[in-house]
Order: structure tokens, then sequence, then C-alpha cells
């Protein structure tokens, strides 16, 4: 027998979508939960909740419910480092875990799953254990794009590629050619609201225009995917945009059902594009 | 005798700035100055109000008033084409304007400065009026970079030119190495008040950082001069950053003495440095 899936989650309600997609095929699953961070819904599966500190917890807690398979997945804020209260498993790793939170923001959720691996666990990426919610290569979805969306999409995939070198941005936006916007430490969501500003205010007169997203190179998939939901085409529409493009295999889609649903009443388009070299 | 300075006036206080710093040194402007955009404290001096049709009138204003040269100078939000009524002289020159305005945002002063000088005109910088304000190389008041800020700069020049061969970005926000914003479409002031709700929500965490501006390769630094002022010191402030860099020569400091005073008295550096190659 399968030995259940170990989530190690923080917010959003992608763990949630993970759970109920793993569970549903007979798998059983363990969630050790964020507290403060993780939905409450979580505990509706067999579960525990933990803090930052309690590292030896969260091994114990996956090691007696047999979990061999760990995902990582859900925002997680990283809270100021007074306020993290390590337990004893995470005093007796603390050489490990000293090393991993000095390493720097980007590469503290590689770190831990390194960690993991470490103590025998494998880790897996959120693509791996619900492939149904990546974005290959195609369009979901009735809406197309248009002739004229072509050279914002390369534009936009340009962008990315420039910035992707400096490890910065996940996401843009390109519209007549004109980059309106590009994602730094905001977020996506964030950068879409900015563009809606910017049309209100007259600062971009193109009636159309694409969010271009994709991870940046080096990107740690098991623990980093980008993801777009129905909330994100809200946003797109909101912004007088025409559609998404995601990089091929590279994008998670939360509750695609409803995403195709919104995409199609409000007319945007999604497709997963290769990233042109 | 030198002949009035015209100055074609958009929004915000530069026009100003350079009416009185170029009367000052005893020559007279002529001021063409756009209605419901331009600060109406500019009617002090000789001036008309102009709307974006009204070609004809600015080319016979400035020439009654004998200008040789014009500075254009200030914001400008650009009107729904349909509200831009063309009198006579737009009319007579429709062929030459109609070529401007379908050329494309990026390029439309470019194109106004262009015509401009088909009629005879000289198109002056902002730079070449009022050199007092153009950063040179070099520190600004009190506060100094520190070593640890050397790799911020560095990556944020980095992030300008890589974005500046595809025409994208004026400015950029590192700070610990992580870049947490770059400026598109929404402007420097906005996109600094981001970088300080990011700080407020927990998600830049390094204690210093810092404000990266120049033009993009090829800006037309006639008519689009990058421009940073107290309030722009003020913001840096408060989104927790410790300096500007500004490209050396390329960008303008809109009331000198009032942003030195603020950047000392908040302990922010402003220096002009040379973009690396």
């Amino acid at each position: 027998m399968i030995s259940p899936l170990g989530i190690l989650a923080g917010g959003g309600p992608l763990p949630m979508t993970i759970a109920e997609a793993v569970t549903k095929t007979g798998r059983q699953v363990f969630i050790c939960a964020l507290e403060g961070i993780g939905e409450p819904g979580l505990s509706k599966y067999p579960h525990d909740w933990v803090s930052f500190g309690s590292v030896g917890r969260v091994l114990k807690q996956f090691k007696m419910a047999k979990c061999q398979e760990i995902v990582m997945i859900g925002h997680v804020k990283r809270p100021e480092r007074a306020a993290i209260i390590p337990d004893l498993g995470a005093l007796r790793n603390a050489l490990a875990l000293g090393k991993i939170v000095l390493g720097g923001d980007d590469h503290i959720l590689s770190g831990i799953a390194d960690f993991l691996e470490t103590k025998g666990f494998s880790v897996l990426g959120a693509h791996d254990v619900i492939p149904d919610s990546l974005i290959g290569e195609g369009v979901l979805g009735l809406s197309r794009p248009q002739a004229g969306d072509e050279k914002d999409i390369a534009k936009g995939f340009s962008v990315l590629q420039a910035l992707g070198k400096l490890d910065v941005g996940q996401a843009v936006v390109v519209s007549g050619g004109h980059v309106l916007a590009v994602e730094a430490a905001e977020g996506t969501d964030f950068m879409l609201k900015r563009v809606a500003e910017i049309r209100a205010s007259g600062g971009a007169v193109h009636p159309r225009g694409v969010l271009v997203k994709g991870p940046k190179p080096g990107q740690d998939l098991r623990v980093d995917m980008p993801v777009i939901g129905p909330v994100t085409v809200e946003l797109v529409a909101a912004a007088g945009l025409s559609g998404i493009i995601t990089q091929a295999d590279c994008v998670l889609c939360h509750d695609r059902q409803s995403l195709v649903e919104i995409a199609d009443k409000l007319d945007i388009f999604i497709e997963g594009k290769i990233a042109p070299n």
C-alpha cells in the first residue's frame, strides 16, 4: 500500500486542493499546517498544527504517520527571527537549519526541502501529486489570442528572460508593445491591481494586453511553483487585458473548472506556451 | 539680446522651477501651458493657456514672443484622441502630426520636439537651461552609502541595463540583494509606495536598500529627463531604504535645497554614479 502523502501546508487554497485531489485517489494524507497561516479547513484531514520552530515535531509527525513523500505547498510569510522558538528537534539540527536561514530568503524553502530529504523523505512538487493542475502547452477555455497579441507575448517572454538571469520577475504585463508592469516582490495579484489603476488614470490606451507568467530560471519547482487561479483571471479582466500566457508545464492552475468558466465568461484567453529561446 | 525662452509646460513643479531659474538670470520666458494640467502659478509669467490640438496657436505665440529656443517640461497625461480638437495650424500640419500620434506613445514627445525643430525652433533639454539641477557624479548631502550597499547598487544597475534594452524601466529598488520592485508604467513614487507596503507586510527583512534611477538607453533627454525631488526622498525613507543612486548627468533634481535638507534630516544618501559597462 502506498504511504500517506505528507503535506507541509502554508496559507491559501492550494494545500486544500492537494489534500482533496489526493484523498480522492484513495491515498491518505497527513498535514502539518502552519499555525495562524494554514486554512482552518485543513483540520478535517489527519493533521497537526505546527509553528516555524517546531522542526522536531514536524519530523516526528510525518514519521509517525508513515509518510515517505512530502509536498510543501501554500504561502509562507516568514516571521521575525526572534519569534521563532526552536524545539528540541530544531536545536539538534541547529547547524543545518542555521545555514538555511542565513542562506537568504530565496533559498529557505529549497533549503528546508533539502533538509527533509536528508531526513529520508522525498520532497515532491505540487505538479507531481496533482498533475491535472499543471498548465501544459495549449489553450484552456474558449478564448484565443488574436494576431496582434503575439508581439506582446513575445515581449513579455523577453522581459522575463532578461530579468530571470538576475533572479527577478515571475510575471509581466505588456499592452500594445508597452511593458505596463513588472512583478518583483509584490506578487501577481498586486501587480494586476496596479495595471487596473494605470488604466483608470489613462496611462495605457491600447485596448488589449497580456499577462505573461513563468518561473525564474533555476526556481525550485518542488517548493515554489507559479500559480494562477480564478482570481487571477478576474484581475486580468479588471486590468483591461485580454489573456494570460503561462510558460508551458511550469505553472499550476488552482481550481481549473472555475478558472475556465470565469475565463470564458470574461472572454479571457489562457494559453500555455513554450518560452522561445 | 538673447531671445526669451519658450516653455511648453505640462504639469508638476518643474515648469515653474525653470521659469524662476531662467528669469533670475535676466532672460525672459514665454510659457504655453497646457490647460487643466499646467500649474496655475505659471500665469504670473508672460503666457498663454493652450490645449492639445492648438498646434497653430502654440507656434504663433512662440513666434510672436520671439522665442528661438523652447523647453518642453512637465508631466503630460495624454487625452483621449476624440477630445483633441485640432486648430487650423494642426490641420495644416496634419500629415506630420498624424505620423507623430500614430508612432506610439513612447515617441510622441520626441516627435513634437522634432516637429518644433522643423518650424525653426531649437528644443533644449531642461538640463540645458537649469544645469544646476543636473545631478552629476558624487554625493549630495551628508549621508554616504555603506560598504554593504555596493552590491545592491550594482544589482540595480544590472536590472536597469537588462530592461533598458527592452525599453522598460527607469528605476528599481534593491534591498539585501533582492529586487523588491521594478518600475514600468506606474512611476517612481508609486513604486516606492509599493515598497513601503511590502515592508509593512513583512515581505522585505533587510534593514537597508537603494533606489537606482536613470534613463533608458535611447531615452530622449530633451523631452523626458528622469527627476527626483524632496518627495522622492521622503518616499525612499518611508520605504525603509537608505539612499538614492542616480545615473550621473542623466537625472534632474527638483528643489535641490529642500532635497538635501530632507535627505540630511532623514539620513538618506543621494549619489550620482556613472553606470558600469
